[in-house]
């Protein structure tokens, strides 16, 4: 998920000009024009890093001089200083709400996520843990580079880059069999296929139609389980990855994860995210551009 | 917070357009292009409709019909049907998800919102929920309108329509005295001047000083009991609203409610929003344009 | 009113795309492309800078090395040059009308304010002189700000930042006194509540139900008498502020104002604003790049 | 200037939505979501109808129904209704101030270039009343439209549309001569070339370099006779249009026609244009949606 | 590459709203407002329809009436009328060059590229037609829709829909089979991994390392069947999809296609197609609105 | 055409942001974020250079060191490097493809221009070459630029830009000697009169009406020969530029400018441009940033 830095820049700015509207105004009357300062974003918890880039170019593209003082993706302690930032203080004081945003949605999630990656990591499991398109409206490109970050997979980026074939498309074009067919007939060579299933029965066939991925959705671990053997059973194994989806949770992900599968995926770690716990302090203050 | 439609939609669609890309290839290979479809978007669980003017807006947007089944800021029972949608099946299956997205961002706010708000009533006091700036990047309006929904307060919308003194103000500025008569001063007629305090004696200091609002933050239940007694004391009652902020949380509100402060404001009921539980089902399929 | 810098760019140089259109075909066929050159812009009249920090950053945001010769807000006297430019003589010569078009209107605008703002003074009264959202139409953000330059308020800054109850809203929801209190009961606490009243009786009843400010709209001096001894005899002074608006000029104004009002308001100020007379003069030409 | 509505309705809700910012919160508070209204805008004074068409294509496109009463260009009379508006309260209240913006800026154009249009047909004289880049700045196309139908004549829209080559463009480039057989070899065919002199002999040379308008610039009447006198002498009539400039006011304005010159052009008109006095009152008020 | 209309639609009218400029000043002066006229596109030579969809949202956007008279991926006879039109006739004047530039261009696509598919499939090879990124700046999405209505493969939409590693790509991360194992291990499940190679070695390594396509680059015929024998040697049929690229014409195409391999991409199809002949006329003029 | 940097910029970005999506998969997977590379761009053919200054200033405007090795307009020789491209490989690897679609475009179209301009001046004809607004959609300002790199006149730049009367404006609005009288009389004196006639009676009329440019549409040389002859047997030589349009190609263009025509113009230099075959290749690679 690599942007050049300008076209992150746009998307960034955009979100600040909104929480800007006219203008600063308690800013513009009581701080002078000319006054520069320092400031430092610091951690009030433990996570892992996320947003450090996208803060880091906000605050650079309005005229600020950041230091990162951690890298995306690395373990964060509590109290650990993450960003030193120098420049107008009208300009800190204005983009400091939006940056500390930014940094606190993509920390949070990429926190959330690395639990769970470290949880089956430590439980040995090969699993790969993966998002899904319920981000924040919008949000989209900030919610799944930060699962990235923590570990996670980002699954399909938008409606253009893979097919899969949900409950709803099957019953506009008929049965699992029939509609993995037409896909596998019809669909760019240049996408897999995934499809969704709701029984075990329909998993076998999605695999047997070609499918790439077949999603086992809102299966029990039990049900896992014997879609697995039906698979095995028809000599089936390794022709598709699975992929698994629904009601699973922090507590019960070792069931799923034990079941062999290739992907867990939950919409919770980005439709509801929780914010990572950052501030920023200004650490000193000069009264002419270039002094501090 | 009124918009008219069109502006609502421009943003609505930018965000449905993020999600589309170059395309929904999965549709336009499986779904005929003269298909038409009825689907019902149905609620998981209880709590408070928001983002149902917003959905609709959306999906009659890119020209399909809807009929809302529940209004904003109504309860909602499990099982509840939100809103019938008819038209092309291809736009439908398109849209489901950025539709999805928006509604249950906004009725999980509206929904916890409305917990605190409930929490309070039940308990007789006077005092507003209020949320914060700290809302998702970019959804300042979807957020802001969802608490109001459920029976909060926006607060300050964006930088540009109060005066809000903030710690780094302050430490920029001066203390907190000569602060607040500077903003008092120079301020415009036409806004509210609210500063933010930590300690007892500057909460004082504020209220002399003419702050229209005085946020204690960060305070103990304890503290802000003793705040509102010096206040008293200091013959001030009644000159200024006094919100408090930092560490409330669903279980310790009514602790800071019962000192009446008339403000409580919370971070985490926008930037940690959980989301509510929604599906989008197709009922009917027609073969042919106008005929279902 | 301080907005970061690139935001600031991005709505100039869309006033300035707008005016290159394809391109400037002009300049690409008499000045060679390597030719640089250093202007001058020139004030034509007295008045008060405002501008000069869009005119820079517009000028910059494109390449150009700019140095100003005056502050905005500081008085201007005839023929006194008000900023050097440096660069490429094209990008010179095509941004010059844009640059002088913004600049010429905003101290235009303050020169006007001022010359208001100075008579009140003179006349040792403490009313403010304010504009309203009669702006240029898109321009608001610029009419307001010249305003405030030349010592003027900006009043409301659009439709969420304050709630100012008019005529039509009355007509719709009903009295003065009924309508000032439902907004009371209903509005963000953020938010100060003011009201438009067409006679005495009204303005009385407004500030009695709890307006911030009442506006006396189209009233004469004497009615505006009137209205003042009936709050004070109804012992309401104090408790509201109070704006006149209507048939205002730079003539009549002092009577106003001596009715002891704190705040006269006049729409003429920027919407029909009169351009401050600028011109922009090449003083020297290099060949190449670097050489003047 | 013909535009679709499609894009003009684009350019027109940019500018709303900046007014409105996150919603119109005195509407919104105050109105109720289903209310319908009917509305009337009425002129204050005589004038020259502009911003009709405008002003109805935004108003259609954010839900209502607009009749107009007069036509774009027509005469209008002290207290004449221009047009009826119907549709949801809400959206007509929050839309006012920003149609109004459009209709008065635009028919206060179209009134002063009307009265200058008049004064010279009245006069007898041909000479064509022209406005110039100095509009108000991104409103290019609403201050030209306007000259349009007050009956002047545009001149130039925007930098690519004709050679028009300045003071400035002659410094850079060398003489007068010179520069304009340079451009003339060199430009496109499709473009006319237009060149701006500050001497008598300067204006001799244009001509006879083969510009096809030679602009007078800060001539006295008696400078742009000898002009014509020199041009005349030098078999030169006829082959450019003359068009003066600088210095032109309404009471001087015949002395500067009665020469004989073709176009008569002044920054006045758009850039220092008074705006023409309008009103919106709401005549009707329904309480449900489709019932006034 | 289904997009719901709306978002085509603002696609589309900037393209055309780039053309407008400040406006049709042609058609304003020589058509009359209420002037409404049918009009017919016709073809002038044979060939496969594309854009149809495009073009008639375009001007059906912009308030015209329009009645396809064929589909997408139909195919064109000469002097086949391909679109009915009714409205403005100022509308359709001014619309009427970029609704046929988009039509052209992409019926000029989807002719070329089936001619292609046509031949291959005559010659009854299976081997798809596939196109690249190769296309004109900015039109990514008209030029790959036209591809697959030509009957071709759209091949990676933009850069996040698939690992495709170029030459450039190994030259950075080092040989085919440690860069191809890198992407294997590190990229998402849902994303098919391309590589192309150089030789017949590196083609048999890309295979065995994992690769699910490999792009056979500048390969004369003789060596793409020395690569197809090498990895049938190795056991390795079937394990990836064979694509060639480079150097590959109308005449040559059969060449490449007799070795069996999956897939052949042309850049010319997009970035070099040639314009597909059609015309607009108006049929028939009606003076006022509604009456033909 | 001279577009200040800034202008150009943005909608190059726009054009590449498009192309990248949610971000560059292949290049984030195997390029480290530190790396830093050297590129060039290399010629596959001769031809003339256009777009060195667009590629450029997209490519610095994301971050990377530019240095071109050849100027627009100017001479490319087979296997020349045309330039030298330094920064962060990432930034390099995915603004690649879309700057090499920038510059094969205009490349190639200038090439076939100057081919044709070339082609003119060896014969000693004065005739210009001429594109027309037949351009792939939405490249307007990028097709005619290369047009004027390669010799040829870029014509009518949008619908504002010149009068031209084409065969439906004469449908609709009667004769041509009627719409030319009109349009003389109506039209903005900056703006030129162009007429489209479909036979030698109506080029005669044209001219005589006053239309500063006659275009003979879809004549025969004989036809256009017939035509100038009548022209100067009314003795109305020189009085028109005449421009001939319609089936010329490279072959027959001689023909048609031995008639002493002013402007040939044709369509396919823009709507069926060739590309020009260029590449780019990393010639080093470092590790950190800075070092190479």
């Amino acid at each position: 998920m690599f942007l050049p830095r300008k076209i992150l820049e746009e998307k960034l700015r955009r979100i600040l000009a909104e929480d800007v509207g006219q203008g600063d105004i308690t800013t513009a009357l009581l701080v002078p024009a000319r006054s520069i300062a320092e400031a430092e974003i610091t951690a009030k918890e433990t996570g892992v890093a996320a947003g450090i880039e996208e803060t880091s170019i906000l605050l650079e593209s309005i005229g600020l001089e950041v230091e990162p003082l951690i890298s995306d993706g690395e373990k964060i302690r509590t109290r650990q200083k993450l960003m030193k930032i120098r420049g107008e203080t009208r300009t800190i004081l204005t983009a400091e709400r939006t940056a500390l945003n930014v940094l606190s949605r993509m920390s949070g999630i990429a926190t959330t996520t690395n639990r769970l990656v470290e949880k089956l990591r430590k439980a040995r499991f090969r699993t790969k843990i993966a998002c899904t398109r319920k981000t924040a409206p919008g949000l989209l490109y900030f919610d799944k580079k930060a699962v990235l970050l923590g570990g996670g997979d980002t699954h399909r980026m938008h409606l253009d880059d893979m097919i899969l074939i949900k409950d709803n498309h099957i019953i506009v074009s008929g049965n699992v069999e029939k509609t993995v067919k037409k896909a596998r007939k019809n669909a760019s060579f240049s996408k897999k296929i995934e499809v969704e299933v709701s029984n075990v029965k329909d998993a076998v066939t999605a695999v047997k139609a070609g499918a790439d991925i077949v999603m086992l959705d809102n299966f029990s671990p039990k049900q896992v389980e014997e879609a697995m053997k039906q698979i095995e059973k028809n000599g089936l194994s390794g022709r598709a990855l699975i992929e698994v989806s629904g009601g699973i949770t922090a507590e019960n992900i070792l069931d799923f994860a034990s079941k062999h599968v290739d992907i867990v995926s939950l919409g919770e770690i980005t439709h509801s995210a929780e914010a990572f716990d950052v501030s920023l302090e200004i650490t000193m203050i000069g009264k002419a551009h270039g002094k501090l």
